[in-house]
């Protein structure tokens, strides 16, 4: 059976700009790699309500999740709730479930839950909602898109109670060997053994290492012990010491 | 007149493994805002053909140029020259000019300019090189489409040979102003400025600095008169001095 595909879509004009500088891609990834939901593509769009819609239902259609990142917040700029709500097709309103937990939120922070707080309430019909131990406004799923925020600390802590909810597949796996040949001298082997082991994925990623290049041989798969065959290879080929 | 829109194509299993974390992305970003060129969106894509492909035609489409990052070293997972050329229909061979460069750099450093090396010099025809002043094996522009390499000093330094033959427009500046106060509190009048300022865009962005809420302020836009204006009428609402 294969695993699960999944696309992560950031939003914010503050990653475009070069202002911010995204972590919850590479944060996701790893969490997905590690219970076996292949993350295929991810995309970064600005605070656009056409741009957001386009890219949720290309990405929607495409894969099996589609997991959103900031715009959830409670201001003027912050609308991937109303996007959502328009890919789908469905209305966008203060939900009483939500409500409650960002009444009791303030209520036990001493402060007013104000007509801008309560825009962190509006969920799309039918959504389930996602916990946020962090700040309490929280994230929702609507069908196969999980919405969460963009504040990496409150993303992390949304993923952690998302993702047990979510049926993974095999994990994908890897072991590194590094070599300190650059990757010219080495591609044609590499080539070769990618070519023997083509149920796994072989990948090269060259560095400088106080001016001297070296190469991270990285093989991914499914299988351990089929991993642990093409490290004995590549190790009698490259000759080094895996990490 | 409007400024050129630009999108970015990052390709690599390695950063939706969660192996390595894209710097390319964000270092363009800021580069882009700088000299005039509007980013407006960032795709990433695995080592596979089609989907290489399929994502070069919609955003050379989509946008006044696309840069792509990664995928043309010397080993057989770097396939993005194959899939750039296949993208317009157009042949890949060795090209001599290139050619040159590589068997040049190899010269210098004692080292045979073998088969896997020799991929690096395959250009899509009528392309124009870029030039890599780090380890010669050139990236090319085809058409709008910059194709460069994955490695950030290597990207950096083709960024900085490509760009000043770009023709940029007007820079996107942006005034911060610091605010110790959560978004819920500063979300309305907020969002009547963003409406009387409606010729520029305003941004919220959150934080936690030792357990207190705080919220930075971002105006931006194309005069500075006017963000000044808007800068003033900020700090009279919000009463904070500005970074």
């Amino acid at each position: 059976m294969r695993n699960p595909t999944a696309a992560i879509l950031i939003i914010g004009d503050e990653i475009l700009s070069g202002r911010t500088r995204d972590a919850n891609m590479h944060y996701l990834a790893g969490e997905l790699t590690r219970i076996g939901i292949d993350l295929r593509e991810v995309r970064v769009v600005s605070d656009e309500h056409a741009a957001i819609v386009r890219a949720v239902n290309d990405l929607r259609a495409a894969h099996d999740h589609l997991f959103t990142s900031g715009g959830i917040g409670p201001t003027h700029d912050d609308i991937t709730a109303d996007a959502i709500a328009a890919a789908f097709g469905l209305p966008l309103m203060v939900r009483d479930d939500a409500r409650a937990i960002l009444k009791a939120h303030y209520d036990r922070a001493g402060l007013e839950l104000n007509e801008s707080r309560l825009r962190m309430a509006r969920i799309p019909e039918g959504a389930r909602l996602i916990d946020n131990p962090i700040s309490s406004a929280p994230g929702f799923s609507l069908g196969n898109v999980h919405v969460m925020a963009g504040v990496p600390n409150i993303f992390q802590a949304m993923v952690a109670s998302l993702l047990p909810t979510l049926t993974g597949g095999k994990p994908l796996l890897s072991q590194t060997l590094r070599v300190m040949r650059g990757e010219g001298v080495i591609a044609a082997a590499l080539g070769a053994l990618a070519a023997e082991f083509s149920d796994l994925s072989f990948g090269s990623y060259p560095f400088v290492n106080n001016g001297a290049y070296g190469t991270n041989l990285v093989v991914r798969g499914q299988d351990p012990a089929r991993l642990d065959q093409a490290m004995i290879r590549m190790q009698a080929e490259f000759g080094e010491k895996a990490e």
